[in-house]
């Protein structure tokens, strides 16, 4: 499909084409799993961007991008998207390195207005207006984020040519909060508002002045119960509603935008799941899934051990059923942090405030201080929005927020905008925090525990799907402020694991002990305050240590470990990292995506025997 | 002065108060330095606040809470105001634990409406919904940032009782952008639309049904035109604009919407520096001030070596002369970052985009990934707020964006909210991040030469204030990609220096060698990529080093080191670190803050002197 061919289709070729893309999606996220509703719900909306604008030319800014499937397969991607989400295959996401169709790269919400404004002032420094304009296309979801607030005030002050088509599927992966929302939902007094635009127009003209400036008066009357007031408050203009699924419609919608020479919100009205019956309508479950059967719609899942996620969501709810002073917020992510089923049993006590980790952040730090203990659960990657938050409104106060942070380590298929890399480095630095991470499900319910009475700000960290250390190998001990544990006391080398890391050290023991090297194993608990004490007598005793972590290496759990140690312990020893190297992590199934790193087991058991034997 | 007085005064009595408190700051700003305009200006609606509510009760929260003095000198801390932003003093800001009547720490920006949900989600959830309320002080130019937006979506819609004045001076520290700015400004119309109402509604008793309608419509329209449209559009009641300087209207006002039992803004226009006639109308100028006289308003600092914001503006403003394809952006701070005379020499180049770090940062990508080359010009500490921008949309795109960390390091008398103390342990851990800083005026100007044709994202970090080392004790040399510099290299002992560190480094050595302790000093330059090379060799001739560097241990300069020899060099060197201890650093004089964290040369020398010895 190349980009002239779709610019000379008539328009029933173009909803033919559509059909054909969203077949094409279906199939594939049927195999491979990836986000289906949204991109099933934004193919006709892409298509028409394709007929209107020039892919190639115009930065084609697609927000979150997990909705541009439709984007990669009229691009150049039809076969290769057989490879959607695997190791070394196409991403989920908009990529610049995978297309040069894909202007930027996006995996956390909101930021596409800011790109928009950013492409838009390139544009006017070349020389290009006229022949260059960004087109955004961002879901409603993503509307509340304080970041799209603050580029759309910059887009409506300097009023630069942009096409923003605001996907209105009534439903961002959860249910959306705040203004833009609500407004959307008052579309439908919107046809009355044109016809009566139209005729009062018409009528004017034959009017004395007064009278026509009443009837401005009024029409704007009207025009206030409009979405469009909001944004033409903020110095946008508005068209709409428009059907989403209307391409004829929505090419000359576009066309009109796209000639007028300024900032212009299109809002188009979507279904989500659209072509796919099973899906339409159901919006969370069917956001991203994993394979699926396309017949029954039934997962293909295999059962497999609970995930960290719902181990930390029953405890929390166990916890929440007992102790009344537990609240918690989630930034839209219900399910994915478990949050959902607090929400539903403690409607009261239990927040989704929409996109804003921000707000999120700093709104249970007063909560904190009336005596309240709040739960943060926000994936790792998406901490990083409300990092400002975090140092200067919960640990600046010493406040007793518990920030359950999910989805660190590598995630898999989401890939590079979303590995839970950082937040040990990025929150090591942070002064009255303290840094803890349970080794198996048990350990993480005592951490839920442990966090429930910390007196001080704290965070703990899990992965993605199941902890690596199934329970029973080791008896979960309650956590102690600031206490490592050991777990195997003697051998020639000493592995040190945090988190999901202790997993991987034990199953590394297990690999070298094959080989008739016995590994000493200490599980960190604490990064921050950090087990001195542990960590100086482990010196005396082991000259190789091995660090397990699954975090960056950079300011991480083994730079935290050498800091403790200086100037004068850590001279005994030698301090071997097996945290992840600098650079960012491609998708793919988490396995591959560790082996490519060199971080499994027997690659790191392989590494220590050599080392040992050289 | 008791909370109960207050509330026993009449009007007369009230503005008497005010008038004295305004006296106070005056008198002590002039002394001690500090915010003078904005609490100036806010000083009539503090009094109203503490009239009408009760600050031991209800939760007061002042927005950044520079414009907090008035409520200070309310609430027990009269006589303590002359220590105002002094070392052991009053601090600048609100602060829990100077006084039980300040609710929470603010010094960043537009905090206070998640801090304003919190509370009163704790007032709810306390069943004290009626008796507590919580109040929020915030001015126009906070709200251009997405976190207010983010919060006031969540109050909107949950519609908790909380009374937000908007503290409408028409200009915060730069000219504000943005829709609610725009509107605010159009307020004028508001006393009209008042008259207007109040006669319709009388009008519309005697009239039919279908006029009613028309009425009403048409009384919208009208409405359009006053800020409260946006407000009650986000689901909040809107009164306003009322006189921020009538006591009496203030209080009037203030008692209604504390009676609504629901969110309320409350729009309060007041003029900046009222009661100083020299600084009225003088709006950035008096936003913060050094000592000055009272009488000419002249300041009394003494002239001193020129900052390295001057230096850093100078020298880009040189190259953005030569070179069209430089760009930059600041976040409300032209000014303070020195992005002012940028902005007035090449306004189609250089953007200030209001309190909006977020957005700052995602719209430079572009314009880098279009040929330009962007400059952000951000504070250490705010740069905190567009972290994650800094990862997902330049580190993760690999593009080259400049980000000129100003204020890095010990920031005096801003204190605990400002310092400059994170930025390299935060972006140490981004990948394709480089990380570089200068020691002096001359390797500053060659720094911003150096980021200017820097083919990645790059980060330079340099203090407030002047350069420890002056110019000509080292010639300056370009920088290399990842090379260290040594500056002297023979010695008993190494001392590694970063950025304003190799001052402090140098300064240190001169004074051991008065002792008869010859030191060697590293200019490490680059923190990443860091010069392993360099650190080898150093290795080899040096035992005991000593690392300098103005900001954080944990995570910090000291850490990189020990991960670049991890594991076998490191066992030749005992490491220790001079950089920030874990604790949140006080405000004061930055000397005296230095001192208490034994980190003056003297101090150090002292240190390292006794080791040896020992």
């Amino acid at each position: 499909m190349n980009q002239e061919e779709i610019k000379r289709m008539s328009v029933p070729e173009l909803e033919a084409l559509a059909q054909k893309i969203r077949e094409r999606i279906l199939d594939v996220v049927s195999r491979n799993g990836g986000h289906l509703s949204s991109t099933l719900g934004a193919t006709d909306l892409i298509v028409a961007m394709h007929y209107v604008f020039d892919a190639g030319k115009d930065p084609f800014i697609f927000d979150v991008s997990h909705q541009s499937y439709a984007h990669k397969l009229l691009t150049g991607r039809w076969e290769a998207f057989e490879t959607l989400r695997q190791f070394g295959g196409i991403s989920g996401y908009t990529k610049p390195s995978e297309s040069p169709y894909d202007y930027y790269v996006a995996g956390h919400s909101s930021t596409s207005v800011s790109l928009a404004v950013g492409a838009a002032k390139a544009i006017r420094l070349r020389g290009e207006e006229g022949e260059r304009i960004p087109v955004v296309m961002i879901g409603d979801g993503a509307m509340s984020a304080g970041m799209v607030y603050e580029a759309l005030n910059e887009l409506g002050d300097r009023k630069y040519p942009a096409v923003i088509v605001l996907n209105d599927n009534e439903m961002s992966i959860a249910k959306p909060i705040g203004a833009i929302s609500r407004i959307l939902s008052q579309a439908m007094a919107s046809p009355f508002y044109q016809k009566f635009k139209e005729r009062t127009e018409k009528m004017l003209d034959h009017f004395p002045e007064s009278a026509r400036y009443m009837a401005k008066r009024m029409e704007e009357g009207i025009r206030m119960i409009t979405p469009g007031i909001l944004f033409e408050e903020m110095g946008l203009e508005y068209i709409g509603p428009v059907d989403g699924h209307d391409i004829a419609q929505l090419i000359e919608t576009l066309e009109t935008a796209k000639s007028m020479g300024k900032p212009v919100i299109v809002h188009a009205q979507t279904t989500k799941g659209k072509g796919y019956k099973i899906a339409e309508g159901y919006y969370e479950h069917w956001h991203g899934v994993g394979p699926f059967d396309k017949e029954s719609g039934e997962s293909l899942k295999k059962g497999g051990r609970p995930s960290a996620t719902k181990v930390f969501s029953d405890k929390l709810c166990a916890l929440a059923g007992e102790d009344e002073t537990i609240v918690g917020v989630t930034a839209a992510m219900p399910s994915g942090t478990g949050m959902k089923q607090l929400m539903e049993r403690f409607p009261e006590r239990f927040w989704d405030v929409g996109i804003a980790e921000q707000h999120a952040v700093t709104s249970m730090g007063p909560l904190a201080k009336e005596g309240y203990k709040p739960f943060v659960a926000i994936y790792s990657t998406f901490l990083q929005r409300g990092y400002d938050q975090v140092i200067h409104d919960i640990a600046l106060m010493n406040l007793p927020v518990a920030f359950a942070i999910d989805r660190a380590g590598i995630v898999g298929e989401d890939g590079e905008t979303h590995q839970g890399a950082f937040d040990v480095s990025y929150l090591r630095t942070v002064p009255n925090m303290t840094l803890f991470a349970p080794r198996d499900d048990a350990t993480l319910e005592l951490a839920v525990e442990y966090a429930a009475q910390y007196p001080r700000p704290c965070a703990f960290r899990y992965p993605r799907g199941a902890m690596m250390l199934e329970n029973g190998r080791y008896p979960a001990t309650p956590f102690e402020a600031g206490r490592a544990e050991w777990l195997e006391r003697e051998g020639e080398v000493l592995l040190v694991g945090y988190g999901n890391g202790v997993g991987r050290a034990v199953a590394t023991a297990d690999l070298l002990k094959e080989r008739g090297i016995a590994a000493a194993v200490l599980d960190l608990r604490f990064v921050k305050p950090i087990d001195k004490a542990a960590l100086e007598e482990a010196a005396g005793r082991f000259k190789r240590w091995y660090v397990f972590s699954d975090g960056a290496k950079m300011g991480g759990v083994a730079s935290a470990i050498a800091e403790a140690l200086m100037p004068e312990t850590l001279e005994k020893v030698a301090l071997y990292s097996f945290e992840y190297e600098d650079r960012f992590i491609p998708h793919g199934n988490t396995k591959q995506v560790e082996e490519s790193m060199g971080l499994l087991p027997e690659q790191l058991a392989e590494r220590i025997a050599k080392e040992l034997q050289a």
